[in-house]
């Protein structure tokens, strides 16, 4: 039999380079002038179906020429969530050491699931989490962890674990309990995991977004007397809505008590650990079972990587693994660790790289740095909207997150209109597409809220979109 | 106050360039010689460690320095999973385009959530999800899908929304099947999903590792004596092992009358259905309920990036959808997807991005000719090997997957010799380096398996590792 191929789907050598320069000066492009564009974006789907809806080509186009299609039409249709105004959600900052590191490892394609496919790539994760480990303050030979891709992954997995350490496998008597200020990931790990609604408790918060203990208490004690098992608690550092760190020494100690598994979403706000201020809010944090931090958030990495942290990583291993017959071969010595054998995933990225790439070249320090200047900044913004007679905080700097309104001193507005008012001011924000600035609501009042994890927004630009709301309000106000 | 951030983690734009252009360079570098280097590395513990262990540094290090550590000592302690002589698990042969397109995703950070955050990313999804669709003859309009870290997570979710839409919140007496082939990744999300082992059916496959219709029947049958309910059954679309497809047809139409959620794994084999041969195998997979398959795997995409597809996209909406606060502002009109509510992440990556570009620029036609190659390229190993009386086909070429073993025509060696001698020829090979080829376990056989589905793999690859496994054969048969 005389077999052939043409379509090996390769460019040649020039092809090649010249591409890959072109998409480099785009992306160096992208990252010097990030700052200056507009950061948001509109696009009904009727404006993208006419963009992009088209059938599968059957043939090949110039590769240049789809490239400029995607620079031009594309990449142009996000919001720039690096931007120093986009101040919505958990904004995504990054770096550009981090990127290239991404671009190294879809280049060279490695695949970080076992040891035996990638030593580096395995070697790296543990060597990252290492650093996540001691910066947490968790247990250094003992404690272990994975990177996933994301938070929403993270928390997923620690319930697993949780579920299975705690339950094995009858846990239709257990009970799992969070705050109503955690994060709907955690809620909806849940709900994948099998769990009923009946087992989820959502305990209000007390006035300033933290876990009542007292509720708690009730809640487990009340519980028990049913004869279910409390066997989770899902406690916040850093609330996506308002930054609020629950007492985690306290819970802590309930925990321990009561024997629950304790899990932490520091998500969002874990790596204010790296800040002198924040040290001290996550006071507790290496109390946890299990911690979720995630990486592509505050600090500063594109998407995706996300972090479990776990006291034990026998737990993780325990929860696992699976061994399919074609994988048999590849079972080393076993501080070889195989990270399909820690979590869900069996082909993975090589997430660590960036991070790693990013730690060694700009130095944890740096990144120290940066945190502490965001936290600063949130109280600096804080400080400048107490000073206005227009603007009232509802929730103050935390973490560098704040909450507040328009609702000038004097102007008897009813709280409907008060809501309707700060929407509007939103919503024209976001239509100028000059902030990306949205709401939330806190206690049933509309609020702005900015999210300033930003390491290259200044004092000035937040004064810019405050005064940007304030011409809109003045106009809205008339209404 | 006065504050002013100097660690903004950035590096000038000329550094940025040249840093840029030196990260392709090295990718391009191993794009054009990753055909001649040794597939195969090794690494202890104890090596790596020596290598990467330390703490993290607090100070900056210069950039390039760090880079060239890297693309040094790292990028070359993996597997290379695109050589054409890796054989093993299931290859990543990749392609430069996607390898880019990856690149720039991460180098604009895009946030493919939701739709807001990114028009285009979103409809790019919806627009390659529409491809697919159309591939596996789903329906257009009303079916689905949703891009994956890979094929664990395209089960774990497709079994989520079997649960949810089959049984809602109890699941207490759901039954669900899969067969003795089936890959690890779907008991593994099982278990996630909470059910217990004795909720899990593994049926026997037949002589020929397929789905036992009549071992099925009598299974659904006993459960449903038992006042069980089976509620999902996984067939395999191309099993890892043996690239064995289970009888697509006869298995929906059991399912049909049964009630029971049918779920393809094609992780591995769906994309076969681009050549001829394979979409006649394939025939039955457009009546799935909820279809796996891995652009990772034999679309040539750099990881990660799984997929998958179901019958109507109001499952995934029904089942995922959980609406934080701080994201009420972001719902638009429901033609405009917010894929985090189709799925278990929230923050996403644009790996739709590399499956458009690659495919825009090749040309659909370019994949469907580099799948039908390895389709043939494995049935010309076949051929080969049956010509020769030094080896046994085991498990004939099956979408690209074929197992054998050294078993000389008069040669009387028990079957445990056997086992070993096999075992060995593959340790010596991967000892050697020149090859990845590691065994699997058939019918309690230790064979030598190969997946062919680089398309740069030649005839003559194959014949010269076949060669290789002789001469160490030869060694080894001697002890
Ligand atoms: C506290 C918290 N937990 C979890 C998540 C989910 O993380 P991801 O979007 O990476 O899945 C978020 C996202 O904003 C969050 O703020
Ligand atoms: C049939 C099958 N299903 C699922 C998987 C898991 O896919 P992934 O490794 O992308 O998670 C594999 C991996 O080889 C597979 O072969």
């Amino acid at each position: 039999m005389k077999i052939q191929n043409k379509a090996t789907l390769e460019l040649s050598h020039d092809e090649m380079k010249h591409y890959g320069y072109k998409v480099v000066d785009a992306i160096v492009e992208h990252f010097a002038t990030q700052n200056e564009k507009l950061p948001v974006v509109s696009g009904s789907r009727e404006e993208m179906e006419d963009l992009f809806l088209e059938d599968a080509p059957e043939k090949s186009s110039d590769p240049q020429k789809v490239l400029n299609f995607v620079l031009n039409e594309v990449m142009t249709k996000s919001n720039i969530v690096s931007h120093p105004k986009s101040y919505s959600f958990v904004p995504g900052p990054s770096n550009y050491i981090s990127a290239m590191a991404d671009g190294l490892a879809s280049g060279f394609n490695i695949f970080s699931g076992g040891w035996q496919a990638s030593p580096a790539a395995a070697e790296m994760e543990i060597v990252t989490m290492n650093w996540l480990l001691k910066m947490f303050g968790f247990p250094q030979k003992k404690g272990g962890g994975i990177f996933t891709s994301g938070g929403s992954m993270a928390n997923l997995t620690a319930l697993v674990t949780a579920r299975t350490v705690k339950c094995g496998d009858d846990f239709s008597k257990a009970v799992i309990y969070l705050s109503d200020q955690a994060h709907s990931s955690n809620i909806k790990a849940i709900r994948v995991l099998g769990f009923k609604k009946e087992q989820i408790r959502v305990i209000p918060t007390d006035g300033e977004f933290k876990f009542s203990l007292n509720k708690l208490k009730n809640a487990i004690a009340k519980d028990r007397l049913e004869g279910l098992q409390p066997f989770c608690l899902i406690a916040t550092a850093g609330t996506t809505n308002t930054g609020t760190v629950d007492p985690l020494s306290e819970i802590a100690k309930i925990c321990k008590k009561e024997d629950i598994w304790f899990h932490i979403d520091g998500a969002y706000g874990g790596f204010a650990i790296l800040s002198e201020d924040g040290k001290k809010a996550m006071k507790g944090i290496e109390k946890a079972d299990s911690l979720t931090v995630d990486p592509h958030k505050w600090f500063y990495q594109p998407y995706e990587i996300g972090c479990l942290l776990i006291k034990n990583h026998k737990w993780l291993k325990g929860t696992f693994t699976e061994k399919p017959e074609y994988l048999r071969d590849i079972e080393g010595n076993t501080s070889e660790i195989n990270f399909y054998d820690h979590g869900i995933e069996l082909t993975r990225r090589f997430r660590a790289l960036k991070f790693y790439m990013s730690v060694k070249t700009f130095g944890m320090g740096e990144f120290r740095k940066a945190i502490s200047y965001n936290i600063k900044l949130a109280e600096a913004t804080e400080s400048f909207l107490r000073t206005s007679s227009n603007w009232e905080v509802i929730s103050p700097a935390t973490l560098a997150v704040i909450n507040f309104r328009y609702n000038p001193i004097g102007n008897k507005l009813s709280e409907k209109k008060l809501d309707a008012l700060n929407q509007r001011i939103s919503q024209s924000v976001v239509n100028s597409k000059e902030a990306l600035l949205v709401t939330t609501v806190l206690n049933g009042q509309v609020v702005l809220r900015m999210c300033l994890i930003n390491p290259r927004t200044t004092l000035t630009d937040v004064k810019e979109t405050i005064a940007l709301c304030e011409s809109f309000a003045a106009e809205k106000a008339l209404v």
